[in-house]
């Protein structure tokens, strides 16, 4: 095979990745290579676009660290995040709707007793988090493990700030009570700006897009024999929730983080200053393989 | 803009990036946006393979190094970046063709005399290469750069043993006579494969493919008024010129290593053994930034 021209050269690659041996592999390989060649002879790039093409894949990856996945940001900014959960959840029932992982969550957050204050010395409104993990049916799951993770009042992770990743703070792990329950203590979250100050910053400034994403807490709910639910909820009248920078919103995602004056809180906590509440209660789909790839 | 399905979070992706202020940008991001979300609908991937492509993008970008380029390994291999090469000159008149640049190429190769041997300590048989730049109608271009790289007998190139760039070898720049020739000696290079120790080499062996390039002599040619020309002569009877694992090749690039006994050279010089002879006369484009974009 020799002197393809424009045409030719797609087929030439698509014979070539046709001798994979694995299916899946295969055929991913050649849609891969049939969407990318119909992309590149849409936009006929010159060799110096080509080159900028090559550069900004190279700084991407040589952003990403331990704590920071600018691929991810890529991902959520252009969609495709959010156009994969779709597609994971279409044959979702009446359960709590999916959204982005994002790039902040950290594998080995801790996990802490129920009712833990996870704020550390962080400043900022007091935040109470109560809720219930159950099944599709309404049926309390005891020993979910639920993951939260969330930005403190200006907006940052913690990973942000200590990138070794000994510090965590606003993040931890619950397990549900006998009723499926969990509740903590933590601040409330802020709107914030994607991390812009990488590739995908720029892409976003040349597109003349704002980086913001609307308040909200991270969920990662796990339970055996239950579909492992990534999700967030977000704070009801923040004005990014119909701008979100990468797609997240759902209404269903969306609560009141319902304000209280000082006083004593619902687990007897005595609060000198106004606090505020978050509560949901999730729905889990059962596990199931041939459900999660149904096309 | 909230609650997207798998058609409408398209929509407002491409809804998001129309506000680029630059029209090339936008256009690009727009068929970025179209092609990408339908390779995604095609495939439906679930989280677990969006993630492993995530870790694929991110060793890749982490791969690179000033000598090493995973990324144009990757446009390569996958055909890109000799579509792109295709479309950029489909306008081309009868001068020599183009071929992929490669991962290989140093921008800061020394500049020696004609004749040199560039080949340093490296054995090898030697190969004494000889050639003329000309414009398409023939008329000789004196002072043209002649940028010249290529494997050892191994089939290794030097950035590929010392990782500061400070040993090149095989590599050398040189600039045209009054009549427009050029010539040096060197070693004549090997087929080899491309370096798959990396992400690349594992897609590649994914897709059951061979990761071999037939053996070549790499040239970038510049003149001013003149297209930059990056091409290779490749020795004729190698055994991948038919499967090229970056589909480089074409037919008019291949040339006889013409091979002779132990004696005098053209330009005096007395070899003690065999040697082989390449000698390509390159013609190159005149410059014109309308034609180069012509569609």
């Amino acid at each position: 095979m020799r002197n393809f021209d424009q045409n030719s050269i797609t087929q030439a690659v698509l014979e070539r990745v046709a001798g994979a041996p694995d299916a899946r592999t295969r055929q991913i390989s050649e849609a891969l290579v049939r969407h990318l060649h119909d992309f590149i002879r849409e936009i006929r790039p010159t060799q110096a676009e080509w080159e900028r093409g090559i550069a900004f894949l190279t700084q991407t990856g040589q952003m990403c660290t331990g704590t920071r996945q600018e691929f991810i940001l890529l991902s959520d900014t252009l969609g495709v995040s959010m156009l994969v959960d779709a597609i994971t959840h279409d044959h979702q029932h009446a359960v709590t709707e999916s959204t982005v992982l994002g790039p902040f969550y950290v594998d080995e957050a801790p996990e802490v007793a129920r009712g833990s204050d996870i704020s550390g010395d962080l400043p900022g409104e007091p935040m109470y988090v109560s809720g219930s993990i159950a099944a599709a049916d309404g049926a309390p799951l005891s020993g979910a493990i639920v993951d939260v993770w969330h930005s403190d009042e200006d907006g940052y992770y913690d990973v942000q700030h200590s990138h070794d990743g000994s510090e965590l703070v606003a993040r931890a792990r619950f397990r549900t009570d006998a009723h499926g329950r969990f509740d903590f203590w933590s601040i409330k979250p802020a709107a914030y700006p994607i991390p812009h100050d990488g590739p995908v910053g720029k892409m976003l400034e040349a597109q003349g897009r704002h980086p913001w994403r609307p308040a909200h807490v991270h969920f990662m709910i796990e339970a055996p024999g239950y579909e492992k639910l990534v999700t967030h909820v977000f704070v009801a009248g923040d004005q990014y929730l119909d701008s979100d920078a990468v797609f997240g919103v759902k209404d269903s995602l969306i609560r009141d983080f319902e304000m209280h004056p000082a006083g004593a809180a619902p687990d007897g906590r005595i609060l000198d200053r106004p606090w505020c509440q978050l509560t949901y209660d999730f729905q889990l789909n059962p596990a199931s393989g041939a459900a999660s790839r149904a096309v």
